[in-house]
């Protein structure tokens, strides 16, 4: 089955989740929002869908189906690509992690925009700097110490044991969001997560991520997306 | 099966969309803080739970299940109860839609606490009266006029048609949170969804709930949830 995956054409974003799965899976999948007309294709996918509108992008139709939320998505593609245990409780705990995933990704994006998704940055940039430092201070310890934990609890090469989940190539985006946007501070906290950096490059090495990044499918970061390099931001 | 429910015993918080579910389902829980002690043995179940802990509650105990996230947590008692349809694609919306509530009650935190959950409402007081005006005017707006929509556009009763699911559980607490924490902004916006007011009182008068509001399990809105109340945010 071809997949279809809707999301905004210029940035990583929320879609890059679902990029890693359906490339690192060797998935057959559109972006078509990156093809001429196709946000305007996505913007009436989400007016319509016989009274199912996804509420916002990322979504992805699978034959029938048109799925939204990054994790929810996640956990229909882990399921069928070997990127999920088969248990129930496997893959409870799996999209567990996802949405905690999820929660540390937003708090990312709202260093930049703490006064709320509609305002820009320039409007919000001393607000943006005490979240930011609250971040550093407070929340990506207590985030990456977690998964950093859970990697050494069970001495194996992924977060949920011996076997690659969607979850792991969730963090190897968190790693290379954060080593962009915040070079200096991810620099001088990268010694506290030695379990996470291996786990970065163990992804990164993977034939179908390798061959991903490397080719133009991948957007580069920017300034528009959720991982955001300000320098004022990075002290 | 009886369940263990972990969560603040203070606050209604995250752990009301799972209370919600097990009191309309008629499932027999046990809300473990609320009772002496139940705090430290909280505190234990993160520490441990043989290398699968959870980051944060609310989490379940069902058997030998320990789940973690609520959107999660109700995607396991949905299948369960009743709460939620049994084919994959009913499931994968309904969850969907669990997870659009989930980000529109992390804004509704947000407002209160605009620099992150680390400090306290007083230190932020100025933004936060900036994420409320934007809060109110674009993103309350956004979302439940999304789900207002979606309610008039099968004509159903509930917001994925006829049948109640835990979704309809979590929109009745968020109409109620939003009514506390806001009495005047929300008093001005209800007339944009009659809809939603509507399935408000109709979750209210199910039997389960009915007797589950009027009980002293349910605990009062306070300023130490999600949905506060700060006069100078109310304008």
């Amino acid at each position: 089955m071809k997949y279809s995956l809707y999301y905004w054409p210029d940035i990583q974003g929320r879609g890059e989740y679902i990029r890693l799965a359906l490339e690192d899976a060797g998935a057959d999948y559109d972006d078509v929002a990156r093809r001429g007309n196709g946000t305007s294709a996505m913007m009436r996918m989400m007016e319509g869908n016989r009274g199912m509108p996804p509420f916002a992008p990322p979504f992805l139709k699978a034959g029938k189906l048109l799925i939204g939320q990054t994790a929810n998505i996640l956990l229909y593609l882990g399921a069928r690509h070997g990127l999920a245990p088969k248990s129930e409780a496997g893959k409870l705990w799996v999209h567990q992690l996802q949405l905690t995933i999820a929660d540390l990704v937003l708090e990312s994006h709202d260093t930049h925009h703490p006064l709320g998704p509609s305002l820009y940055y320039e409007d919000q940039r001393a607000p943006a700097k005490k979240r930011t430092d609250e971040f550093w201070k407070e929340r990506v310890p207590k985030y990456l110490g977690y998964f950093e934990g859970l990697l050494k609890g069970h001495g194996g090469a992924y977060l949920t044991g011996r076997r690659i989940t969607y979850v792991d190539l969730s963090m190897f985006q968190v790693v290379e969001g954060l080593r962009y946007a915040f070079p200096k501070r991810m620099k001088a906290f990268e010694p506290e997560i030695p379990g996470l950096v291996e786990l970065r490059d163990r992804v990164a090495a993977r034939p179908n991520i390798k061959a991903y990044l490397s080719s133009d499918r991948r957007i580069a970061f920017n300034e528009d997306g959720i991982f955001r390099h300000y320098k004022e931001l990075d002290l």
